[in-house]
């Protein structure tokens, strides 16, 4: 019996001698394509068009100071004490009312609150899926809930998406084949509105359809909307939700409408399934922050918090129009993106023969950063693709870091034509739709 | 096929829709005893004994909300903003500067930052628990720890304490026996300090043994401490993780220092076992919340933590003295418990013939609430034992709680003289042992 701690002699993977000690699931854990990216890319002579960080720069922190303060002056006996696993009540039922924005009618005890929407996506994994369990994903797909996904030995199917979001033809085709497969489907994954990364918007004519197949098929559907509210003209759409209560699992999110440090984000689920997400979430974390809550419940209550997304919505709306005029601008012939009108993404398409993620140390040499498409996929596609943030740097970072982005596509371009392609995996091309309407 | 959301049509248990969606893992996911107390046990006529809520009047509320004002108002834009799944480096540091009090030398870069002590427990569950696999656990254990295995569908084997904790014989007995059995042991769950319900300590003169004994075995230890630095003369002992930084993972926590609201724990691993706890937090909550992790660096570089701590160590050694001056004044003939020399919890024997879990609804109609033992096993033992937490109410609370809990179990032990023992499975006796020293 070989002791752990002592020398390694099984060759070069024995260098971590706990190694024959982990989970099945621990060996599909591995550092996320943009999260090994971030230390290089927070070096400030570098734009990170990387990241998906709020633009807090709006946030009146002096008033919030006040208000967290007086806050922990006054109540700090109950906001630093242990709480349910539920959530506060009063923040329960706050967050009814943010989601009747989108046309939910949810009910607080429905409501679960969790550690950001992050962790509503592990809770929600967690109850539904044995390993080998598909989950249906849009592709691409939003990194951090692949990550849940693989933690919980799902399989993930991507469906593509068009200009429109999910294609539904192409959702009931994926069921059916899996169906035909024997496989079983626990949830469609969807972010409908101002999708990460691809940057589109489900058509509300698809709606009743993709909940109509989903229920056909006997699939739950987990709706995830952290950027619901932020569309660039004040629209939103009914949410998925709203619409079909007992067959949708609605994620949200304050992370992206008021402050990501705090962590505090939610779940609105059938009522059966909510009590099972408040047992997940205790053996999780035994509760959110109460702290964390008690502000996010005092924000909403004494703060103008519409006025603050208002003010969010314009400076995002500032820095899509940025970057799509640098896209305009400096991209070389052949590469495609699309126009958000909300959110925090453009998804691109480079020109045939570059792969994003082989170019992206020599994007990072020219200081840009930006999170290649490979990322969002979980079977390999997305080599063409890449996502630009526009959410965190200055309109004018914005427009400089597109530049420089445009420049090393051009060279790569050039050395694509002397010595052929880079390499990488080419997997992408028809078979790998992207959502580009411009 | 049935969709969901129709009307019930198999039996009583399909009144969940969602039923045959649910992962394996999540039918082992019921609400804990205490947990489904809470609710009862909170009316302020009833003295609970239940929870373990610290005694956070002692703390500088007044001096803390200047110092968290501040900080928002200073800082807000990093602490609003997402962190890394590590952690904030500074607080790493400095957590490194808690664990030395108990002799742990400790890298920085080897601490992981999360969402409390069980979020900790939750992760390193997740990276070795495949199901079926072992952990073997104190009987009785911190009844959290309990919940987290099971939701990874972990078998928990129990090992007894005596006075002086965990029995090395029985460890080995135990790991013999699984090894025979051909089971695949994880790790060894211990709380050493202050044990969470037994209130025991694990004897220095053990605590080699006990490490030697699980290297022999290849079982890694998980060493949860929250409770370490509450000894009521200020004694420490020297963690198991500086006695063999190779096969301990240590779990450490403020929520017992500081604050359990800002549920900031942490994870002390070996090198190579933190890289995938990182990874492994990333899925599941992104960062722990930053405010949080900020705030607690902040309390620990300007507040005398230390001196906060002595505060909350006095207040629970006067708690502990009205505990056990009340036992012994009213407890019935035939109770035996053990006098803690630190931490939150006495763990009490009752006379025989009683079932602590059938008497529950009974002494909270007297108005005085405990945990019952068996949410403290993982398979149905405990029911002559309950746990008495001293930390939250005032020493006059707990003195008039015990005396009412003793005259319940009196009339209990006249019923049982009048119409027989209670309800419920008497699986204590010899196969259970209780700390008992008293």
């Amino acid at each position: 019996m070989t002791m752990p701690g002592q020398p390694a002699k099984q060759g070069p993977r024995s260098l971590d001698p706990h190694l024959r000690r982990y989970a099945a699931r621990t060996a599909g854990m591995t550092a996320s394509e943009i999260r090994a990216l971030f230390a290089v890319a927070s070096r400030p002579e570098v734009v990170s068009l990387a990241g998906g960080m709020p633009h807090l720069a709006a946030l009146p922190l002096e008033s919030l100071s006040a208000e967290i303060g007086q806050l922990v002056a006054s109540e700090g006996l109950v906001a630093l004490q242990y709480g349910s696993a539920h959530g506060v009540p009063l923040l329960r039922e706050q967050i009814c009312d943010v989601m009747a924005l989108e046309d939910i009618k949810g009910h607080p005890d429905d409501v679960v609150v969790t550690v950001g929407s992050q962790m509503g996506l592990d809770m929600v994994t967690r109850i539904f899926c044995d390993p080998g369990d598909v989950v249906i994903a849009e592709g691409p797909s939003y990194v951090g809930a692949l990550g849940s996904f693989t933690a919980y030995q799902a399989q993930v199917v991507h469906v593509a998406m068009d200009a429109e979001g999910l294609v539904p033809s192409l959702l009931r085709e994926a069921l059916e084949a899996c169906r035909q497969a024997g496989k079983r489907v626990k949830f469609l994954y969807t972010i409908p509105n101002f999708h990460n990364p691809a940057g589109v918007t489900l058509a509300v004519s698809r709606r009743a359809e993709i909940l109509e197949i989903c229920r056909t098929y006997g699939v739950l559907v987990v709706e995830d909307n952290p950027y619901g509210l932020l569309g660039f003209d004040g629209q939103t759409y009914p949410a998925l939700r709203s619409m079909d209560p007992d067959n949708v699992v609605y994620l949200g999110s304050f992370s992206k409408t008021f402050a990501a440090g705090l962590r505090v984000g939610w779940v609105l689920a059938p009522h059966a399934v909510r009590e099972k997400l408040v047992l997940a979430a205790e053996s999780a974390t035994l509760c959110p922050p109460t702290l964390n809550q008690m502000i996010v419940s005092r924000y909403l209550s004494t703060q103008d918090w519409k006025g603050q997304i208002k003010t969010y919505r314009e400076a995002y709306r500032e820095r899509r129009d940025a970057a799509i005029s640098a896209l305009e601008q400096h991209m070389p012939q052949g590469s495609t993106w699309n126009i958000p009108d909300g959110g925090f993404y453009v998804w691109v398409t480079v020109p045939e023969g570059i792969d994003t993620k082989a170019m992206l140390p020599r994007a990072v040499t020219a200081r840009v950063a930006y999170a290649s498409g490979t990322g969002f996929y979980a079977d390999g596609f997305g080599s063409r693709q890449l996502r630009i943030s526009y959410c965190y740097p200055t309109p004018e970072r914005i427009r400089e870091g597109v530049r420089r982005l445009a420049n090393v596509i051009e060279e790569e371009m050039q050395l694509a034509a002397t010595f052929g392609a880079t390499p990488g995996r080419q997997l992408s091309g028809p078979q790998a739709p992207s959502p580009d309407t411009a």
